[in-house]
């Protein structure tokens, strides 16, 4: 029997823990630092089998899915390098993939790293809120370097069709970050400043659809998403400032009673948006080609 | 047998004309300009019974109901002021109130203009999105004037539970308007301005849940939003600025590579974002006293 390991048994660790029993001939074994998780992972049958001991289960896992966050991932390649398997497949899952993919170049020739992000999560964190069930049709991105094998790439897919995702992107680790910068990272910036106001707790009572949705993910992980944030800073940096530059001019378009201008920048972007959600609703292919 | 006259059938508008039939003793009459809206508001059955000539049910309207748009609801105040029923109670549905209050000060003393917002809508207009259903657990905000009737505010109230609405905030049209600009109006400058980005229609296969959320209102109708903006402009104005500058103060800390700060303003507004939903899950009392 072959094995996966998952390092990390928090939100995606978990889900994707729960969501690869049964894959093929793999025992999926899960490797968590605390007693209470080890408990609540029992308690959930989120893996095939527990461990306290990642770096003695390294020698036999021909697959190893790292899953704690961006420090976490490029400290525990570092600290165990010399210990994967030969041939291994080793893949991560945190939102950021150029940092990863470098501190991976410590790897042994032959050990294939391949930085992968499920673009799934919730806005709350840990295994009590894990569910197999949380990749169903969602973007499964890969970003393989020069040394990725086919074979590997082949059983990635196979991996991310039992877990039910919707596709699996193929794309750069730079132009990954590039754009998660813009489609993930900028939500978050936006909903953290929205939420930075000083009428939140008053305007209970005033908020609708938009005002939940836009700042639901504020309720994020300061420490993983100040990693986050600073390993992709430069495309990051970039995106704001664009938005920024945005909302100003509607800001002076608003303040100068500029209809014309006001009217055009909306028809704009609303024909935008409209566009892409036929596009998407068609299924059209508008996936940029890599 | 009373009389409630809704006035455009759009996606407001029809939706509340079909969540109102059956309401008391009163028969709902729906006004529609299109050919086209009669023939789906028939199809439909989105009133009792519909006419092209609103003006000549007024006379006879024990309320009224305006579901244009603002400038069409202040339009309609003006030419029709002296056409009201004597003790009749007019309210509109419109998301600014205080130019719509001024606007309701045209008409004769005797009949009771009671601004309302219903804070439910969606990201596409007109009949055919229409849902009695639409109110269920929403918002009814109400912003009744210093002469508006205890028994015209109790059958509003009382219109509020049959469509199902959530709850009733009562306050005045100003404090309405500035909430509205951080709850509402902001939401969708900042929607419009995230999809004013070259790479909207290269992310595609990039965007998770939080893109989708924050993006989702920009198919929005720009002649309206135009008028939206731009009768609440002082307002907008204050809370677009106030969001300009937090953003950019996220883009230095991230530029600076500052985790410290960056790390304190993620708690500060995370902790902020999770107290709220704590106070709301607990249905604590955290609504503004008027």
């Amino acid at each position: 029997m072959k094995k996966i390991l998952v390092v990390g048994l928090g939100l995606i660790g978990a889900s994707l823990s729960m969501a690869l029993q049964g894959f093929e001939d793999y025992e999926v074994v899960g490797a968590v630092r605390s007693q209470a998780t080890y408990d609540k992972a029992v308690a959930r049958r989120a893996a095939d089998r527990l461990t306290f001991d990642p770096a003695a289960e390294l020698p036999g896992a021909d697959v190893v899915v790292l899953c704690q966050d961006p420090a976490g991932i490029i400290g525990f390649l570092r600290e165990h390098k010399d210990r994967f398997k030969p041939g291994a497949l080793v893949w991560d899952v945190c939102g950021v993939k150029t940092a990863v993919a470098q501190a991976a170049e410590c790897l042994p020739h032959g050990v294939d790293f391949i930085g992968c992000h499920p673009m799934a999560g919730k806005e709350v964190s840990g295994i009590d809120n894990a569910e197999g069930t949380l990749f169903r049709n969602t973007h499964f991105i890969v970003t393989p370097g020069p040394r990725a094998t086919q074979e590997h790439l082949d059983l990635l897919h196979r991996m991310a069709d039992w877990c039910k995702f919707g596709d699996v992107i193929e794309t750069t680790p730079e132009r990954h970050d590039e754009m998660i910068a813009y489609t993930s990272q900028l939500m978050h910036v936006i909903a953290v400043s929205v939420c930075d106001n000083e009428e939140l707790f008053s305007c209970v009572g005033f908020e609708g659809g938009s005002f939940r949705d836009c700042t639901r993910v504020a309720a994020l992980d300061p420490a993983m998403w100040t990693q986050l944030f600073t390993l992709n800073a430069p495309a990051l940096s970039r995106t704001v400032a664009r938005l920024e530059e945005r909302i100003h001019q509607y800001r002076v378009a608003i303040e100068n009673n500029d209809r014309e201008t006001l009217r055009a920048m909306l028809s704009s972007a609303s024909d935008r948006k409209k566009q892409i959600n036929l596009e998407r609703a068609r299924g059209d292919d508008v996936r940029p080609k890599f």
